[in-house]
């Protein structure tokens, strides 16, 4: 253990509680927060705080010099990307940003940093935080489908108990295709196929992943779509993932196929899907994210009976705040013992 | 291994394949089956096959000397207790009948046998088979309580995209209590388990359960169901288990506890439980089984916003047929090895 000590100044709220959990993990770490300058959440996982909150003039110089004293920064300023930019600027020993977003990378591309800004600074991602909620919330998707959920509303509506038995799907021996195998994707996969299912991936990258009996290039997906009940989408929204699942991927799905999207909603073409789900040729799709976001009232996706919505709230979750907590503590002693951190941003793709 | 034979006869629907595979699974069986005389069965785990198919005199009488040939019968003729207790009568050697439900206690009971018949047959049931589609629909109830599925749904209705986030609940870290620790409550406290769950389940006699944290004796229901966020109910229905879940039990339920029944509708006082979700002191509840069944049309339960129902569909499968016949060839090497047969009913308490 190195005797080097670090200086990390929160920049976003955070509960004393968890301020004083970081200092315990990390007892080289000098983390230095001053609660009045900073808004108060208002439910967990706000990390952006109530807006109604303001700053006197003497108080914003304040958070700036505490901000941009910093060797580490826990959050970007007031969650913005141009302050971000402002105090990488204004501190040249500023060395690492813990962001607040699982998908972090989008925030960075915001700041428009120069190429050797981007390589002074490591930023990490809470990538990984959101995997346990974002993965219940894929089952839940998967089996309203497998369940025939319209199909049990539909006769609640009609207060009608069918006098012929039908059949329900069952997961188990059921084939899913989980598109994206990050830190989402893979807990998916454990989870899958330690309920019978088989389990395919997509990857840019051939070789073995725990949990996954196959994995497939994101090239092949129309070709290889047709063979699975279940086809789940983790991954984020950047150029190379914009419309991944096409088109032509989504006319070689079967008709009875579960679609899940808990990445982001750019990676399906949404104009087809809604298309493929009206002609009732797909079985259903369970939506956390859709394109654009807030969905417009006017969308036809709001009416189909076949589909699920939920407004960007499947990662979300009252213990987000203290995995963050944790997890940047974990990360603190990597960083001071010389290990490469967890969860650091790609700033070439920003994800 | 003994040389000793026996003499099943199939007296259910029974697919050629699946023939085929109980034969090759236990040579020493044999397994005698007329297809003619048997209905066509109209989707998978119909036991009791079409209900147009007739048999004409002469093959009716085919019918019953062929049951009546039995050491062993696979299923109730024609899936009746009456016939169950003729060919009884009818057949001294006859000593073992394999059951096609899960809980063919009732069944037996309905049959109306003497003391002296019940001591000499043993009755099977398929317990288990169905343990896990209904632990998938199990997992799939909780889900759709704790993801806010009434919520979703009403916002889908309004086509409204929230402008302040909320929480959705995470299973992982949350108790839950199954009423009912049989082959389902097993099964699905295992699923719990892995999913960081905090898992009850009651009980009558004290020990360990395998993945279960806390065994709680049924009389300590009400003192105890408070401190669970997901009651699961997987009971049969007999004279014991009749309103378990008492209005006093559901009054001592957190008003956010999610509720889920797929043992049977008689094991929860439905007034009670109707009256709590009328009154929005109940999270949700999804019930795959009611009493009566059918459900009423006129019954307050159809218009809950905050309740599921599927008409008692959740274990039904299209592996059902094959999962029982693969139970049936155990038992069969079972009872030729001398061993105690899986399933075996309860003939004092019928389950």
């Amino acid at each position: 253990m190195s005797d080097r000590r670090l200086r990390a100044v929160v920049a976003t709220p955070l509960p004393d509680a968890l301020v004083q959990r970081i200092r315990d993990a990390e007892p080289r770490l000098d983390l230095v927060v001053e609660q009045d300058l900073l808004p108060p959440m208002r439910l967990p996982g706000d990390h952006g705080g109530d807006p109604a909150f303001r700053r006197s003039e003497a108080d914003e110089r304040r958070y700036r010099e505490l901000v941009d004293s910093a060797e580490v920064l826990y959050g970007m300023p007031d969650e913005r990307s141009d302050q971000l930019a402002r105090t990488i600027r204004a501190n040249p020993r500023l060395a690492w940003v813990q962001l607040m977003a699982a998908g972090g990378g989008a925030q960075v591309r915001k700041a428009e940093l120069t190429g050797e800004e981007l390589a002074r600074i490591r930023f990490t991602t809470t990538a990984g935080v959101h995997a346990v909620p974002l993965a219940e919330w894929c089952e839940f998707g998967l089996l309203a489908g497998f369940k025939s959920l319209p199909r049990l509303q539909q006769q609640q509506r009609d207060r009608s108990w069918p006098e012929t038995r039908w059949l329900m799907r069952r997961l188990e021996g059921s084939r899913v295709l989980i598109v994206g195998l990050g830190a989402i994707g893979r807990e998916l996969a454990k989870r899958l196929a330690e309920r019978g299912v088989h389990v395919a991936g997509t990857s840019r990258h051939a070789g073995h992943v725990d949990h996954v009996h196959e994995v497939i290039h994101p090239r092949d997906l129309a070709a290889e779509v047709g063979g699975y009940h279940g086809v789940v989408v983790t991954l984020p929204g950047t150029d190379e993932t914009r419309h991944l699942v096409s088109a032509e991927v989504i006319a070689a799905m079967r008709d009875d196929a579960v679609v899940v999207n808990v990445g982001r909603g750019t990676v399906i073409d949404q104009d087809a899907l809604i298309e493929r789900l009206a002609a009732g040729r797909l079985g259903f799709a369970a939506l956390d994210v859709t394109d654009p976001e807030p969905l417009p009232a006017d969308s036809p996706l709001w009416g189909l009976p076949n589909v699920l919505i939920s407004p960007h709230t499947a990662a979300l979750s009252d213990a987000e705040d203290e995995l963050i907590a944790e997890l940047f503590a974990r990360n603190a002693t990597r960083w001071l013992d010389g290990e490469p951190l967890i969860n650091v941003v790609n700033t070439h793709e920003f994800y």
